[in-house]
């Protein structure tokens, strides 16, 4: 039926049998066969074992010039802590699409992090009949993209302290000749590198012996606050205590602690540049530029700075290339970066996305994700993404079921590892109405882009004729180009032809151009307050307005309380001496104290003014309420959005505020999935991954 | 000349140029052509890109029956600091054999950790016209074997903080009820993991609602002592900030505070099962009955009793297949597991010597290479990696230099970065003589295994005639097979040919049976004794007789001292708050806190009662000198050897004393490796990578 040779029927069983045993009772095709189906050859591809392979970047070169297929991005209503079947609806369609729909088409997923999938959640491949495979290896290191993004960010970060630690006993002399040491005649040089911070410096001399003793100074000596570190070490394990650390202790550290903390990997900002960069020159350059903190002079201070922008974009020159795998049905997936788009942007990389409009072609469909709703997601994919890849898609779908509605309809709470109410499995059409607001805002908010938007209810064996109609109804009300049920867990590609038909037609319709949310040539501050208002706040509080300021007494006895509202506290070793002390000064030093060093509008200023507000805004907020808080469901109104600190992803290219408290490392529960996991010694293969 | 179709005669140019020019400079063979070579075929390995092949281990079945190669193990002098050529020497000798002697040879390597190359000392590819090709690929990333370690170390880390958190909030019902959650039907069921925690405690039950209140408590309450924990986080970064730390320091981590640190990722427990192992299944129990800690009780608490074995076996799947490279000569090279001879066993592993066996065949030959001097090195190999793989060595190569036996006889420090003194490169005969004791002590030692010792003579360019006949003669005279200068650096395997043919009779006329240096079934300190003694100790000092005992008063006023006396303080949060209350109560209570808690002793009765006592012994020690003391050069004897604490990798399987003061976590210099590091994105070549 298909023109592609890769194709595969698979026979459909029911009950649906666990993702892991669907994913191993189909022999995948060796991935050599799935990249000739793109007019891939070996030279423009590497193989990782039989079934992954990373295509080369140099493939944009050789097809620059040739026309682009239909770029399509799937987002979600806000969902439960289950999840609403996002990724297998993007496998779902794309099966549609390539196995039963005779469409070129490529579908761009991110890499899931290591973190959840031994934690909670598992793994991220899809599920059911719409799935990655072999779903192991798309889980577990896939081609050790996020361990070479884990390797450079802490070779950043042990770079940073060791600084620190060596001018704090060198005098700016010693610094210079231990910077520059003499080569085997004896003579001094800088490094390549080196001429990166002179040139910033408008220092233009050639020569370490040349310097004047100030110029010694500006170059050797980096002074970093340790106050104003932002640069944290990461992991991609759920690790919670790591989420606030004290680092330094050993004897020949010599007393200089510092209060620091790990993130779960995949939110380091070279993640990010990784999702965000176009070519590996553009990544050298976004590595580079990444700031770390500032000088005491209040400078920022970058990681070309440190002399290790080289060996970072080293540590991660073939990330850059994305790895293709397939569906389960034989359609090209390619894998690459971003999970997390409520603590990072949380999209797959724009090479990846690139690379598959060329591969799909006129005529062909590449569907990428966009993690959780379309607040989150879709919102940076349109304003961070699109804004620096220049595409431009034609569709956005978004992911609905009846479960997440009944529960912003005012069902019962869904708590992952609980049984599921009883509202959820019985028919409740009113609580499905009732729930369609929170689809109707995810709708108009994206239709605003201008994108043809199509809504794929996920179904349930649970839902009714009744609920599911509700929804269509609700949908095609708030504007959405259509809307349609599908059954691709249950039953494959198949299962969700009508989505494919009417993703198609929605392609072939669209007659708006692209617009963004908020310009960039705005403040800061105004594009977080049309973020916030798309959310349906009605304003925005910076952190200075919370109430702690007013009753020192009541925090100093609840240090909880103070960290939770004052989380640079962790950066921050001086402070937090500080700030004891000022316990028992009153209020004024507290206010001080935190005016200079917490405050979300203060580091907005100093952004500013060290010229960064020409970024876009990349908003780390709950992916559970539009609102910050997770238990407002539906569609909140009239709330105060609250920043409690602002951060900056230079490299990548972003300003990063954090909407209440975001915790940026997971944790592990009392049983974890890896309680079901293990290696069949006999076969080699992986049992118990969900 | 030779039977091999991959061989290549390299172009050798004078003066050598820089290493990553000369790997540069050579188009390397694609994998598959060295391991059609090598007879394999396509289902015998993974690809991963074109230079690189994870070799799988199902090739050891398949050729189970066939005949091995001569086993080759290349020791070391004591070394300065800037090394002696013994992983160059490997490659070269290999090369001599394969391009030029016109033998099958394999060479097994061990992975580099990314630590030191972007610290002091660079990639470890060999150097010159002997070396690893392409070297940034082995130096970097390789084929993820390190990230796999780094991850599966980290799991169980998490995994062991995270279970002593959610007991101190649990009931006993409650944490048996979170363990085995119900199914749909509402049954709860113990997990197959779980079943291996109740077989050890003699449960016999298979549901959890049989159990007994007794026995929900022994099962479902791990009861980690937070004190006892030994396992720690790693990472394969030189980062000298975590080398103590506290963590938990997170509001919702409810203040269970605890010090600990980060180790390098070579030196996990989980590489040396990596390098110990015999096969997935074997992995699969080492990962489980790896110890990290006591419960209260005493009893050791396993990755098993915490469920993680599984994971941890599944993160490590592919990490147990060696990968397969060539030399600059296109001779083949696996390279599996385990630097750092100093604080772990520094041995490449058993499987890749295994596998390599079976390649070279009868009359071929596999050349091990064994981390710095024969007293560590090559001791572990003899009597762990050999014991464990029942594998026997026909040969050991001793590496010495000039330069190094300069420094035995008497000469200048030498320091790296800082340029040598002329006595390094100016003839001085009796210098040379002088630092023979040293070459000596290591041929002895090394004879005393049933092997054939042949010294290879690394020479440089400002080493004279007499210096080296100097060595010739003192090796001779030391009981050495035979004694070579070579010239493989500069000249590549035609510069080690006259190594190659003594090599080659040195096998083919060993007469001895391979002996190990003490037998298992003695006591633990009988076996700390007998390594002592081969390092010319006259006894061992375990850590209760060090002199912190009798003077507290001014150890209160040297935490430094504290610390490197007692570094177990950095496990051990409750013991340190003890610690400074003793410091104004006295001696006693001093005393009685270190006997507690540090003694080296205690710890041999507590594994020892716990029933390892027969384990081999893993030593941690400098590897600058037969002693403790880095300083004492030659060959010391009548020293007493300070144990200043033991532990023990049980996974692994062995008995790991710590000898001195030893960091298990690099640090940084000023100035690393990492400046000259960048990447030439227009040619995507790396550069500056030494």
């Amino acid at each position: 039926m298909s023109a592609s040779k890769t194709v595969r029927k698979v026979e459909v069983l029911s009950p649906v049998p666990a993702d892991i045993d669907i994913a191993n009772s189909v022999e995948p095709f060796h991935i050599s066969e799935i990249a000739k189906d793109l007019n891939l050859s070996p030279k423009h591809y590497d193989l990782y074992g039989k079934y992954k392979a990373k295509v080369l970047l140099s493939v944009l070169d050789e097809l620059e010039g040739s026309g682009d297929g239909y770029y399509v991005v799937v987002g979600g209503i806000t969902p439960t802590p289950l999840g609403e079947g996002k990724s297998t609806t993007t496998v779902g369609l794309c099966q549609a699409l390539g196995a039963f729909l005779d469409k070129k088409v490529v579908t761009c997923l991110r890499q899931p992090s290591q973190g959840p999938t031994f934690g909670i959640k598992g793994g991220a491949a899809g599920g059911g009949y719409s799935q990655v495979i072999p779903m192991d290896e798309f889980n577990l290191h896939l081609t050790g993209d996020i361990h070479a993004i884990t390797a450079a960010n802490n070779l950043l970060a042990a770079a940073i302290d060791t600084r620190v630690f060596h001018e704090s006993t060198q005098s700016d002399k010693a610094l210079l000749n231990r910077l520059c040491p003499p080569n085997k005649e004896g003579k001094r040089s800088f490094s390549d590198i080196m001429f990166r911070r002179l040139k910033k410096l408008g220092i233009s001399k050639n020569k370490p012996e040349e310097l004047s003793p100030q110029e010694v100074k500006k170059f050797a000596r980096l002074d970093i606050d340790p106050a104003s570190i932002t640069w944290r070490r990461v992991m991609d394990v759920n690790d919670r205590f790591l989420r606030k650390i004290t680092v330094g202790q050993g004897p020949e550290e010599k007393g200089m602690v510092r209060e620091t903390g790990f993130d779960i990997s995949v939110a380091s900002e070279i993640m990010a540049v990784l999702a965000l960069t176009t070519s590996l020159a553009d990544m050298r350059e976004r590595l580079g530029k990444m700031v770390i903190g500032n000088s005491k002079a209040g400078d920022p201070v970058t990681a070309d700075d440190l002399g290790v922008g080289g060996a970072l974009t080293v540590l991660m020159k073939d990330a850059i290339n994305p790895t293709l795998m397939q569906t389960l049905e034989g359609t090209p997936v390619l894998v690459h970066a971003g999970p997390f788009a409520n603590i990072a942007h949380g999209n797959s990389s724009i090479v990846a996305d690139k690379i598959a409009l060329k591969l799909a072609g006129p005529g062909g469909f590449v569907v990428t994700e966009a993690g959780f709703g379309s607040d989150i997601g879709t919102e940076k994919f349109m304003n961070i993404k699109c804004r620096y890849s220049s595409l431009t898609p034609q569709c956005a779908v978004i992911v609905a079921t009846i479960r997440a509605l009944k529960m912003h309809g005012g069902g019962p709470e869904v708590v992952a590892g609980k049984p599921l109410d009883r509202a959820y499995t019985t028919e409740n059409v009113s609580l499905v109405e009732a729930g369609c607001v929170n689809l109707a805002r995810h709708i108009s908010n994206t239709k605003a882009y201008g994108v043809n938007v199509v809504v794929a209810v996920n179904m349930f064996a649970t839902d009714s004729e009744a609920e599911l109609n509700a929804v269509r109804n609700a949908a095609l009300a708030a504007g959405a180009y259509d809307a349609v049920v599908c059954t691709h867990h249950a039953h494959g590609g198949k299962g969700a032809v009508d989505l494919g038909i009417a993703v198609q037609k929605a392609c072939e319709n669209v007659t708006q151009p692209l617009k963004f949310l908020y310009p960039l040539d705005i403040s800061i501050k105004e594009k977080i307050e049309a973020i916030a208002r798309s959310y349906g706040a009605s304003g925005v509080e910076y952190s200075e307005q919370l109430p702690l300021i007013s009753n020192f007494r009541f925090l100093s006895s609840h240090p909880k309380m103070i960290s939770s509202f004052a989380p640079n506290l962790s950066n921050c070793e001086r402070v937090k001496r500080n700030m004891v002390l000022s316990f028992s000064c009153g209020e004024k030093s507290l206010w001080e104290i935190f005016g200079a060093f917490f405050l979300a509008e203060k580091q907005i200023e100093m952004y500013s003014k060290q010229g960064f507000s020409g970024l876009p805004i990349c908003m780390a907020k709950t992916q559970y309420s539009f609102s910050h808080n997770a238990a407002e469901k539906g569609a909140p109104t009239g709330f105060s959005l609250p920043i409690r600190d602002v951060r900056a992803s230079i490299g990548a290219g972003f300003i990063y505020p954090l909407v209440g408290t975001m915790s940026t490392m997971p944790g592990l529960p009392t049983r974890p999935c890896f309680y079901d996991i293990d290696l069949d010694t006999a076969t080699g293969k992986v049992i118990g991954l969900s």
